[in-house]
């Protein structure tokens, strides 16, 4: 079979690999008809993510068709449509008990990770009754390839821990996928504002369209200083940080009302400069997150009765033998106004 | 009236001044049988809370009897017994409405800070039905001054924002008054492991009596290593917070487990490092909270009920002409072994 | 001034009554300019609620301007235009604290039981601090009329009792104004299925038009099954009762899946046959509530960005003059097709 | 192996059966070194536990030794000393990730019901990564035996439904091992007060020597009235009903305090009368729930760190040849003064 393999910073290739065979018995063997890249792809492409080693098959998103199946899998058979999970989970660890399935000791995020992924025509997917939704004939493959990462990352990471509640005033820094997920997702829990802050003026002009309620280009510096301005002086109720850097993590800080809730969602490379001085009276909380993909199943009943919009990601479509154009496009997104870029199999 | 009055840094003076007056009909003037130092009372006598001006008397604890009271206070008669909270609220604002009295537009922590406090024969109480309570004929006076401040402080700062619970692992830091609050407030929620940590070895062995299942001597800087060694390499289920410096806050981000949560309770003058690129994938929760006194009637309860052994917090008495000895004695806590010290009226 | 006074089981009549005065420091007089009638006025006609006497002015809804204010209030102004919550509250006894304010020991539901009410020229509001909210000129008197009662109740006592969250089905028995303002208001949290059940079909084909993702006519008798059949046998996460009789709580005992809410929000004049038989082990809960006006700011904030269309609600209008007329229309509400009627000022 | 066999109502006999064998690849086949009784296995007896079919092994609760292992059992070895819990869960269905593990579809209460139990020599226990617990050396088989059904029981169904914290005044109706589970339990969230109310004054006696702070003989008819003047007429913040009829739920009806929570324990078998006419103003929760023993992890750490002396439910111990004597003690436990009875392997 054809797969999207690394090896090493900046390589990428498309090559011949065996197509994958059922090792556990819990495994599943799945024909991807749908895939797409996710912002830490770019990041493995960088060589930022030591765990990802030469050879390996990228790609932790994705939609297929069972083709083979484990003795000891109950709850699908061959010739499922499933939804795959970025998340693999045993269910039965301490961690997976708390529903930190990411954490999960038999699990984890795998996919593309420290085993093969899903830019390929098969994947093995380990556990495959927890790591597999079925999907309904009702919903769209493109809209539902966005619920393998990205939206349950805004949703869980952003929007719950967050405490998105009605009538707040949320502000979400940063309107890259992940960033855009969020707003999408806040929005399930009717805040009176969002606002949107990003250096990029076409992702703002995305952002109002997806919903945002105010935008502030923060390209002069002076974000918090105009969210201030917005909130008569009084703050938000909940900040997203959606980037990663600590100019970002900053804005945060400067914004947050006493009494919120800053919710860390950016894949962080260095420490950042957290003002306990001024934060030791003003009753805040600061949280962070790996996508549990406890999520899952609810965006996916919002996805089916029309009430999330998960399509609306996706800004490119491309087939399978041009994934690495894909990757070109995703890379370049403030160029080529690209926010999730989609990925057919060529059948 | 004897007054202990605040002069600028490390001038205190015990002077007289005119018994206070009613001067809103919210008001209740209340004489002063017990009260006590606070460690933000040593912040102020060093000069570093700039609210509080030359001539201010001290002090925001205290038990007494009212005096007078004004025509618009329902829920007190004169000659009633009565604690004083450190925290005036209006019950209506915004803040109070979420229960967030130390942000209450009409009041916060007004006494011994912009208005003169409880350190003093007679005390003016503003909006007195909220900011008293009556006290029950069975609660001794000393056990009762410890539910002014430090008692709710150690409860919501460090126990209830860490959310402690049955079974938990509970890392203190900080083993002063406000630490030992938190130590027994936290055994409220039966935590398996209350580990303490402190620099000096007198108040490790006074957390030993207060209920501390472990107790670490951090001296020798490898505080975080000894704690990790004792919970087998998995971190603490909730670190509090309860010093004030980069040091400490270190220790918690050093020992906390994935999915902890780390409770702020100490008073903090510089920004921290915290290290997101460690904990964006670790679903941890790091709060701040100024003491808001929600919880002063559920306390007293505890106490009357004698689940809450809130004497055990004093450690030296002395009368009110010997304030200044009282406060000396404060200031060497180390020296003196020294944990809360109570004065009350000579009479 | 002109006023719609209660003699008794179905004697009401427009009478001249005196202008009320400031009795408190904290009362504030407001002219009405917008008022509406509630089920429970019906009650109270029927002489079902004990606690209206003979004279009582009726009504506990309304929108109007300060005329005069009392020297205690401070949130307000003569000229203010504000919105009449139904709930006095203190704001510092226990049960306000707890945020219970419908069981405020110093107020509770006043107007228009124990006390005049808004069905008049002017009223006497008491703790106005508590009890008012000023209006933001970009809300309408129409929208804002029906955050005094119906959009509390629907919201507190049936959405957030019954913890609707995003991806639920929630079944709604019911589509009376206060049913009717629950379906608005659970849209705040995103189920993916709301089903409506009543017996009039006009007030289905309406439920519809507010968001009912499925209407179900129980004129058969046959709610429960169909319900059942619409879910697959697995029944709803949340069942809202909002009739209060034995045959709807009956329904939400039939259709409630286990791990599932029952959120009374009827007013039941009679004891109830509870299945303890079927639900001990069926982990359920079951919820009262009277409604505490808590959410009334964040409404209007949710009505003032547009977010929630409370004036949908108003099927008639009259002027005050014709205020028996609007009971007429308002007592036969299936064959008026009505469902809020709003009653304006004449001038 | 000898088992003690269920063959229709009051028919029970120890009898010679097949040693258990692996059936499924995550089975474990446990030597039962300590079982107890419970009192569900005496309504089995009765005969009114029809899924309990003539032939089947009884018992639900154990202590053994790890005798053979399913290949993929992955967190046990053989000769592990393990806990069994009451609940089977496969930790991946809808209801497992809800943490409903009772509800699981494929497990829930299965051993002494719907397959053979741990009354036996042997048991063969399903999804045994999910049903055992392994047992630290210093924990007592006696004491453990008490975390497979009885405290999990109190503390679910009881404790966590009923929302018992700090301060709270809390009324257990019921003195058997399941209320005394509850008391005992329930001093997890320090309560200020419990009371505990049965028929028997023995129990009551054991009552006050596992900690309830005030007992009431209900033998008079008047409990109720002795609670609501225990409490000054305000009644209590959390009613646990652990018996299972109606005039015990009634009581429960008659205590709450408005906010109130009534969490019903015990096992009904006929609905009751539900004081909607009453309770539909008064914010009052009613839950309900089957065991899931999601905190038998955490029980195990309370009872490890001594803080929860679980042993203390033991009143009679028996040696497995003597188990139809050990019945008719707990069949008898008002006479015989029991509590639990624990029964060992013989050698």
């Amino acid at each position: 079979m054809k797969a999207l393999v690394f090896h090493g910073a900046d390589k990428l290739a498309l090559e011949d690999r065996p197509k994958p065979l059922i090792v556990e018995k819990t495994d599943a063997i799945v024909r991807i008809t749908t895939t797409t890249i996710c912002g830490t792809d770019l990041h493995i492409l960088k060589g930022d993510v030591p765990s990802v080693v030469d050879g390996r098959v990228l790609g932790h998103e994705g939609v297929g068709i069972i083709e083979e199946i484990g003795t000891d899998v109950s709850g699908f058979h061959k010739g499922d449509k499933v939804l795959i999970s970025l998340i693999t989970s045993c269910g039965r660890c301490d961690f997976c008990k708390k529903g930190m399935y990411s954490h999960c000791i038999n699990g984890g995020w795998l996919l593309g990770n420290s085993i093969d992924g899903t830019q390929a025509e098969y994947v093995r997917v380990p556990l495959a009754d927890t790591g597999l939704y079925l999907l309904p004939p009702d919903v769209d493959d493109e809209a539902a390839v966005m619920l393998s990462c990205i939206l349950p990352t805004g949703m869980e990471c952003g929007v719950l821990k967050g405490q998105v509640k009605p009538g707040d005033i949320v502000a979400i820094v940063g309107a890259g996928p992940v960033g855009l997920a969020a707003l999408l997702t806040a929005q399930l829990y009717s805040p009176a504002e969002i606002i949107m802050i990003d250096l990029d003026s076409n992702r703002l002009e995305a952002a109002r369209t997806f919903g945002a309620t105010q935008v502030v280009d923060s390209t002069d510096g002076k974000a918090a200083e105009k969210v201030m301005a917005m909130t008569h002086g009084a703050g938000v109720d909940v900040a997203i940080e959606a980037v990663g850097i600590a100019a970002t993590f900053d804005i945060c800080q400067a914004i947050i009302a006493p009494g919120g809730h800053i919710a860390n969602v950016g894949v962080h490379g260095k420490q950042v400069e957290f003002h306990l001085e001024k934060f030791w009276s003003s009753n805040i909380t600061v949280t962070t997150r790996l996508v549990d993909a406890g999520t899952t199943q609810m965006l996916l009943k919002m996805v089916q009765s029309k009430r999330l919009d998960a399509k609306k990601l996706v800004s490119h479509r491309f087939k399978f033998p041009d994934i690495i154009k894909a990757y070109d496009t995703f890379k370049n997104a403030s160029r080529e106004h690209a926010v999730k870029v989609v990925i057919t199999a060529e059948k």
